[in-house]
């Protein structure tokens, strides 16, 4: 028996595991980033959207790290079949990491900016609604690349589209408002740019979703329907 | 001389070529479909957009067929240090192509939207100021990548900064007009999304901009200040 081999093997194995738990960590942190910037927005928490927008750097760091570590290990170990797409899976997750940090900064900022102008009754209840939305269909994503499960991720794509519907609806109500009353516009394109960077969130997650059915059955399903998706993951 | 590891490089170097070839070709069709979307807006083109909205499956395919490419060179070349930059690099870079594409989409469908609405006297000018800029930047950031030149890199990426003062301003008249006459409120959205699609085609082209100096200088300059990115370029 070649130890030697083998015992390359276990080192490879713990390499790979070590940037999958990369992810998940990276992934920790940008959901505590979401969550955090919904928070501040909904309860008028700015000292909590600075922290936000100044925790930003630490999720810029985790993609370059993790980006880092992928190279090293194609340049080493040479990977192949399923080892590579877990490696390119990673390099195209972590983007789409990096970029929802960058909706949940922006979040942040509308807060501050919100918070600085008069309150609505509902105390901007419909962003709360959509955004637990999409910070659940977030933490979903990554419970389903932590299992690497095709069928989840299946399920939180379709979720992407109870979110289009929530965000279409509060376009709607925020258009109406700001015709009603021009003295509201301001206020209002505020919280239309923040129902815009959530529903981003949305689609980050649901590109994520699709490296994971790629990662695990080989097949690539973006630009695909739902449908043909979910025959891919459940084959 | 080992005439058949020569041969083998040969070979390798006529495939890294090719995937380079292939982004340029995707790069060229996603600058025509920006500027056709461009098109479509200022000169109240409906055709013209639809057409647009019908070719970014086109870039999507690309985009695919060049990941499956990258992997395949992973897979059987093992490349190393310069050469897995180029392919990582290459892996990131179709992925903000294809972005672009949808963005241009995105302003292909504003575009028919506004052609049934009334047109202002100027036939948005100021859109197509922003428009035709973003769209030499990209076609800029295409020429540093086949030129594999980290200096015009940086100076895209310069660009970016003029382009988002541009769009500050349109940002801030539209909701002049807006205040102004409520009447207009819905179509200056349109106007407001569509200034939005250009200015991210800008982002994702500075990306890009970055990836290319990643990948001749090795040195990552995302997440760091335009000084710092310049330094890195010249050194």
């Amino acid at each position: 028996m070649d130890n030697r081999g083998q015992h390359i093997s276990q080192q490879f194995d713990a390499e790979l595991e070590k940037i999958r738990n990369q992810v998940l960590s990276m992934g920790g942190l940008v959901e505590e980033q979401i969550r955090n910037a919904i928070r501040s927005l909904t309860d008028n928490d700015a000292p909590l959207a600075e922290e936000v927008i100044k925790n930003d750097v630490k999720v810029n760091n985790a993609e370059v790290t993790i980006d880092e570590e992928c190279s090293h290990i194609i340049a080493r170990r040479q990977p192949a079949a399923s080892d590579l797409r877990l490696v390119v899976a990673v390099i195209k997750t972590i983007t789409d990491l990096e970029r929802i940090g960058d909706q949940a900064e922006r979040i942040a900022r509308m807060a501050i900016r919100l918070s600085e102008m008069e309150r609505p009754k509902n105390q901007y209840s419909e962003l709360k609604t959509i955004g637990n939305h999409v910070a659940s269909m977030f933490h979903d994503t990554l419970d389903a690349f932590a299992r690497m499960d095709p069928e989840a991720a299946v399920e939180v794509a379709k979720e992407d589209l109870k979110v289009d519907t929530e965000y279409d609806g509060i376009m709607r109500q925020t258009l109406t408002f700001m015709m009603e009353d021009p003295r509201s516009i301001t206020r209002m394109l505020d919280v239309m740019w923040t129902a815009r960077a959530i529903e981003r969130i949305g689609d980050h997650s649901k590109n994520i979703c699709e490296y994971i059915i790629y990662l695990v059955k080989g097949k690539d399903v973006r630009h695909t329907s739902l449908e043909k998706m979910e025959k891919e993951a459940l084959r």
